[in-house]
């Protein structure tokens, strides 16, 4: 079936600027599909750092659980990432095409194995094919270019109907790096194809650990606050290279001062692509911010705004421009976090509806449909009980939903 | 809009006989709509005991903190419901709008106003007009009839495309007792209005710590067990009354094996109406029993199979009779409790399609396939991991849902 491309489709992919020490090459390699772009290689230069964030599920895939074995090492020569098939729930079979691949990519780029990071996207519970990917390595290696964003970040697509990317400039201790990034989504996890991944680049010069605890930072406030459907992928992955190409004041905490420049430009980029996921999430044509504060902590205000951006009759209620706060309360009320009902207040678009656990007197429904009407809905919640905040991002759900994943693998 | 009727609607109201010490009436008292019954009375003789369960949301509705507060004392008279209005987030005036409504039903029945139980389901966030009510207990009072079952089961409804009743007989020590029950659902939250309603009403004597241990341990089994959205109420409530005029054994302990027909007689009745429910599940057009095993508890089990009942991905897949396993892989590995995935085991219509984590050999989809287009879906999914199980019911989602949801208000 061809998919109708999300009304926040950007006219162009972004200008991606090089990262040193990182090139890049695509292919069409026929994982599942001919005729479009579904192999990328990255080959990073020796003493690149990473920092990641996988997963929770239990069932994850056979490329999480490789590369949940690499990660502690911390150092990274090369990233292979597929679409079409996820080697999801294939067993052994599916852990061996992980060990072949990565062998390929370690063969092309002499590096250790565990220095190869691998992901696949796509169908859960066929077997890869894995001679298709490991055919076309060596190729791959050939044609790597410092600029080859644009076609990576379509590689990796599934039912992503637009690819994605982004990119920030900072200084540390004075000295610019640059950081770029890719991701795909589309269902948290998608029709059955799918998984949501992201990388990020860039030439800074940092320790694995810190890396990695500045991964999971900006991870928790970007992809761990997005929602399409609440349904979590086997595949879910966030890895973050840096090259350390430039050479600024070395950095041994995490917690440096001196990073607060990057670290907003990392964050910057990372909701960036969290939110274009949630913008092309499947059937969306509204992307809406919940804005949650007053909860007792600020993970207890995420988990009410991911109960309100899951709720299915919220965001029924978003894509039919109702503005239903009974729903909200509801989902508020199923969240499992402290709330005071009769302290809280709701706004849509600004306009307070409730307060003090009742309606507003004199609430005047009119402007608060005409701001539902539009692209952008936000929603601000105070559940009354502490200083605990979060904003979390969804998109309504709407027939198109139930047309891509009541049919699409049929 | 017109709601188009669920395709499980029976061809007519089961048979309800009369509960000796229950006697009901109902009437339009115009809550929201006029021409439409809205409001019932049941009146209970004196001597009668109750047991229930209520939403654990913490913006549950006035009438909800109402009946905690009264549950303790164990003794009722009168169970008095609207339809049209929730009275959820109302504030002060809720409280009194219950109060009121409570009042009004002891200065009829002549009974401790903490001896009648309140229930109110519809719309969120706006004023009950608790006068409609008031007005009519007394006119209903002198109506009240033994066999007023299916007026009740309909009085009681909101998105409900038909009133739902069960019955069952049982001895207790070689002495017959009649159980008969209503409920309504739609949505497990429906649309801005509604909520999850059922009550049983039994003719058995039994104390009332007896009756909330029972209560409490079918509705784990009924209730506790069906998902439409996975959206909880403000309002879900299940009572259950014996009015006591059996002259049966006296029974001191809920699990006195006297008990075990009126155990076994009690559980069909919350299953019956539990699972009518789901097939009139906002949208519904396939009814889903998923049933798992090899879990750590029968708890985990549960909470697996909710996992797997609330996936919008699975739940779309069916709809779209697509036998796609991939999808209860995914949500058996988001539901965070133990499985292995290298022995999980997962069949559709007592077809294995995966075992020890891999696709079975020559599995042939078309058997499963035509499973899937019949209106009763079977899932067996075993996680292999110890000896927990647990059965879950519930329903597709198809554009009805968003039809239903994404218009209902405007």
């Amino acid at each position: 079936m061809d998919l109708p491309s999300s009304p926040f489709k950007p006219d162009r992919f972004p200008n991606l600027p090089a990262v040193p020490g990182v090139r890049i090459a695509s292919c069409d390699a026929g994982v599942r599909y001919n005729g479009r772009l579904d192999l990328m290689l990255a080959v990073f230069d020796e003493g690149t750092s990473v920092g990641g964030v996988m997963t929770q599920s239990t069932t994850a895939d056979a490329p999480v659980g490789w590369n949940r074995t690499a990660l502690p090492r911390g150092t990274a020569r090369a990233l292979v990432v597929n679409s079409g098939n996820a080697n999801v729930f294939t067993g052994k079979r599916g852990r061996v095409a992980v060990e072949k691949t990565a062998s390929a990519v370690t063969e092309a780029v002499t590096c250790d194995a565990l220095d190869v990071y691998v992901s696949s996207t796509g169908t859960i519970g066929e077997y890869l094919l894995e001679e298709r990917i490991t055919a076309r390595i060596s190729e791959l290696y050939d044609a790597l270019s410092d600029a080859a964003w644009e076609d990576a970040a379509t590689a990796i697509m599934t039912t992503d109907t637009y690819p994605k990317g982004s990119t920030r400039k900072a200084l540390i201790d004075g000295v610019p790096v640059v950081l770029s990034g890719i991701a795909k989504g589309s269902g948290m996890i998608a029709p059955d194809m799918a998984t949501m991944l992201a990388y990020v680049m860039t030439d800074a010069t940092l320790p694995a650990n810190v890396l990695q605890t500045l991964t999971s930072r900006s991870a928790d406030k970007s992809f761990n606050a997005i929602t399409v459907d609440g349904d979590t992928s086997t595949s879910d992955t966030v890895l973050v290279f840096a090259t350390g190409k430039t050479a600024h004041t070395p950095i041994e905490n995490a917690d440096d001062p001196k990073l607060d420049a990057f670290v907003t430009a990392l964050d910057a980029i990372m909701i960036d692509l969290a939110q274009q996921v949630v913008k092309d999430g499947e059937g969306a044509q509204k992307f809406v911010e919940i804005r949650i504060t007053g909860a007792e902590t600020d993970a207890a205000a995420r988990r009410i705004g991911l109960a309100v951006g899951n709720s299915p009759l919220v965001k029924t209620a978003i894509a039919g421009e109702d503005a239903n706060w009974g729903r909200i309360v509801m989902a508020v009320g199923k969240a499992g976090e402290a709330a005071d009902r009769d302290k809280m207040a709701i706004a849509i678009g600004g306009v307070h509806i409730a307060k003090n656990g009742e309606p507003v007197d004199g609430y005047d429904e009119a402007p608060v449909t005409a701001h539902m009407q539009g692209r952008d809905v936000e929603i601000d919640i105070d559940v009354g009980v502490g200083k605990g905040q979060a904003t979390v991002w969804t998109c309504d759900l709407t027939h198109g939903y139930i047309d891509i994943n009541g049919s699409y693998r049929t």
